[in-house]
């Protein structure tokens, strides 16, 4: 068993914290390897892993697997025992259905509130297409919770594949200080208290340094 | 047991399809509800199912799953012996991760090209943007068949869901005049005798004289 995942810097890629948070889930120990983004040869570098030219990438012994939501399902399929997705199937089908609009959807909160773990300053004016989706977010989130069976502070209870998918937009509502619900900022706090989650932010800070 | 479909128009909503043809993997029977897209009501009806207000929904006995790839997920593990996904674990990862690329991906092509069963001429000028879409979908394709293990004219040999994931695509190739290679016009013409798709070709057609 060999698991490898390939990922952007930290400070910046979201999909790749993702992958890391999906394969921490499965409590199976991996290597890293990071390809710097936005160099002159980060796409050469990338092509000869995957012809997507794009993070994460998980190599594995059943091949190379591109993009976030095929590595969480090749990861669920293959560590059962590690529970990544809700036990309970209604939840599971929520929680497949969330990954699934955040993996293809959100597109203006992505676009105007990029990634980065070192910000800390509101974006200012919210669009209101910003607007919609962080509206739309906190909806999705409520659904979430309003079906998990399993006890928790994550969005079904125990931490799952969902929250791996849904802490880059905790990251987001924090560093672009987005007020929040109750409920919301509690969560945010969970993954900001998540030891995986931390363990990646502080390698990310420290990407600035250097 | 009760599977409900909700979609747009067959004529035009591609991701309806991708839901039709994984619910036709299955070999269930469901009831099928068709939303009229691009009508006064049509928002305020999907949001009457779901708050993502989008097709294709299904409605089962776990509730609402929004998206079409939460639904074939959903599908796969609901119908484990229809092997809706590869057999093989291999070609299963690289079928996932083709259906994850095109769900979040492809947009120069979906953007330039939106899918329309009755169109029937060339994309002229084709945007280099567009033009290295379409190379990119003959790659991934050629990618899924290299690591098939099953035998049949589709992309893993036997039809599976990322047949339904790119059968749209198919149709955009088709209806668009792209000139293919031998292998990707075989591969099309499968996707147009595929009954199920068929099926939806004649019923989406039908709507136009309406």
């Amino acid at each position: 068993m060999s698991l490898h995942l390939i990922i952007g810097d930290k400070l910046y890629s979201s999909w790749s914290l993702r992958g890391a948070l999906a394969l921490d889930l499965t409590g199976a120990p991996y290597t890293e390897e990071l390809i710097k983004l936005n160099q002159p040869d980060t796409r050469e570098r990338l092509l000869k892993h995957s012809p997507t030219g794009k993070v994460p990438l998980l190599k594995t012994e059943h091949g190379t697997i591109a993009d976030s939501l095929a590595i969480a399902e090749y990861l669920a399929e293959r560590f059962p025992d590690a529970n990544l997705w809700p036990k309970d199937v209604c939840a599971r089908a929520q929680a497949r259905s969330a990954c699934a609009q955040m993996h293809a959807g959100f597109f203006a909160m992505r676009g105007n509130m990029p990634f980065d773990l070192s910000r800390d300053a509101p974006l200012s004016p919210v669009p209101a297409d910003v607007q919609a989706d962080i509206e739309r977010m906190y909806a999705l989130w409520a659904e979430c919770r309003a079906v998990a069976t399993e006890s928790g502070p994550y969005l079904f209870g125990r931490a799952t594949l969902a929250d791996a998918f849904f802490a880059p937009i905790a990251v987001r509502l924090r560093t672009y200080q987005v007020k929040l619900s109750a409920a919301d900022e509690a969560y945010v706090q969970t993954i900001y208290q998540w030891p995986a989650f931390k363990a990646w932010q502080k390698a990310g800070l420290e990407e600035i340094k250097r």
